[in-house]
């Protein structure tokens, strides 16, 4: 039997995941049909992103589930018309991606790389970093992306401490979690990674009190959501030098407003939501595994908790 | 019996390594006395900087060996004078700091991280690299420091490939050695990092015509040593974009001079000579253990070849 399959998202981006998503799908041994247009009565799986104009799922009486393209869910876990299981996107790519860019933008701070790129005009002034073992780093977040980009650092020789909701273990990082566990792990965060996603519970996560629990002059690097940050706080804590440098991947409004205080800040480094991409060949193969294991019964996987909220 | 140590570099630095050196000496369990200023014929071991007062080793009748604190050596392989070991530096902090020092310099090219610091003014420019998987590194060196990058960067996904004078086997290395193994190194540089010693058979390897085989657009990392580089191919190169940039820590003539052509060059970034520096800590422990073996009579470590000159 055939799978109808809706993929609901622009115009563009079918065009680049059209082939990948086919072949996918076929490799995993099940017949499908892929359009960005079918009937809402007749769609099985719907391939999404949460900017998608599909937003009643009402009329989709059949479907069995909406895999997302992205990792982030929070513009979806609200969704009241949403009754059927989601998933959300872990891939290789978006993990090997995030790791990539977490590792560079800490080695970047670590190494004082900013300081020498200011300084070429003909003066030789040495600033020695310290060895990473004596530059703490801490992850918020230790899930798919958080623990990959601790192993990478921790396996460069960086000390790193993260924060989850529920008590974890992995080996070589220090791990903390709840409230008490917050404020050892920023205690310690020389620079700070923050790797949550966006829920009602870690909202403002770093704000004026818990930006006061780490050390003065520390790095925040961003590239899990703009609203764990409160942005004020942060703007202010730049000021006062509490906080060193912030490097910003997502904002509370993307794209970042052109006259936005973090734009040409002299301690801010805007990036344009670029930390880590899906990519389609990876990405597809996800996708089509949880459609195979759909037809076949089995357990989806990567499901949102949506009481949770991701 | 006390062994006399001549502590033979400048009055700074001696304040730097009079104490790890005394503790680290104690801890092996050898009775010494260090000083700057001892007579010639009672000196056993001379601890070294290439920069040194001391030239003319032939008064020091009595000396067993030379124990440098830097890892380069071309500035005394050549002394007449010198008869007895030379030991160079090869220090835990000094392979880790280049490590680090790499493997940063490497992720903010990869990552266009130049690129998202020059656009901070309010336009949102995505500019997304693909994958470590899909960036060739190529390590020109693969003695303690080359080798070291070299495994950081695999660990990381790079497709890393090395050259060295001597056929080598590292695992999740493509090893390439003499002259023909430079041309297919050289060919899959997207980045290309230097770090071999000078010598005669090493100065000058990065010319026009080598320069030539690299894929177009190539990024040239030298922390090794200024002489490897042919400065004006390398400037030409920069000019036509066969090299897209260039990131220098070692120059002919170090400081760098002010009006030197590298200085505010818009695709080179000089860093003044800190790529890694010698540790006094872990440093004492290697000199130290160099005297324990020299007293015991058994082979001193890291002797340098003065034949090849390194
Ligand atoms: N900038 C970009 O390009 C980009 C790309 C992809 C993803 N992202 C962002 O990265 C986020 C993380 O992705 P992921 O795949 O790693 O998610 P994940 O696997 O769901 O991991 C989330 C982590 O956050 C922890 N967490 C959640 N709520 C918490 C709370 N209230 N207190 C403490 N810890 C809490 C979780 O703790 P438990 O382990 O206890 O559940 C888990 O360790 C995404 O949600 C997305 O916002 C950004
Ligand atoms: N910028 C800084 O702060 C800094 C700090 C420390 C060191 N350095 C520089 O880094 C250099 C390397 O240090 P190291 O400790 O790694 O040295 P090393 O252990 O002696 O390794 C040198 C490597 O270069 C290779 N090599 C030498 N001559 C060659 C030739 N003619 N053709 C091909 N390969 C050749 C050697 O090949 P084999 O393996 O076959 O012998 C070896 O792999 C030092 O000499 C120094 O100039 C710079």
């Amino acid at each position: 039997m055939t799978v109808n399959v809706l993929f609901a998202h622009n115009e563009a981006q079918w065009e680049i995941y059209k082939d990948p998503l086919e072949q996918a799908i076929r490799a995993v041994g099940v017949d499908a049909v892929l359009s960005r247009d079918m009937p809402p009565e007749e769609v099985d799986y719907i391939v999404y992103a949460p900017s998608s104009w599909l937003q009643d799922f009402t009329p989709y009486t059949r479907a069995k589930a909406v895999l997302n393209l992205w990792a982030g869910v929070e513009a979806i876990t609200g969704n009241e018309t949403l009754k059927i299981p989601l998933a959300r996107m872990v891939d290789f790519g978006l993990k090997q991606g995030m790791m990539e860019w977490v590792t560079g933008h800490v080695l970047r701070h670590h190494l004082y790389i900013d300081f020498y790129l200011h300084h070429q005009d003909g003066d030789w002034l040495p600033k020695v970093p310290p060895l990473a073992r004596d530059r703490r780093v801490t992850i918020l977040g230790l899930g798919e992306l958080g623990s990959a980009c601790a192993e990478a650092l921790a396996g460069l020789g960086f000390p790193v401490s993260g924060w989850s909701r529920s008590p974890k273990q992995i080996d070589g990082i220090t791990c903390h979690h709840g409230d008490e566990g917050l404020k050892q792990a920023l205690k310690k965060a020389d620079i700070l990674v923050l790797l949550l996603p966006f829920t009602a519970a870690t909202e403002n996560v770093l704000n004026a009190e818990s930006i006061g629990w780490m050390p003065e002059g520390a790095v925040v690097i961003n590239p899990g959501r703009g609203q764990l940050i409160d942005d004020e706080a942060l703007l202010n804590a730049l000021g006062t030098g509490q906080i060193g440098h912030a490097t910003l991947d997502v904002f509370r409004v993307e794209p970042l407003p052109a006259d936005h205080r973090y734009w040409g800040h002299p301690s801010v480094t805007v990036t344009p939501h670029i930390a880590s991409e899906t990519r389609p060949d990876t990405a597809s193969e996800v996708i089509a595994e949880n459609i195979r294991r759909g037809e076949a019964g089995e357990p989806f996987l990567h499901l949102v908790d949506r009481d949770l909220g991701y």
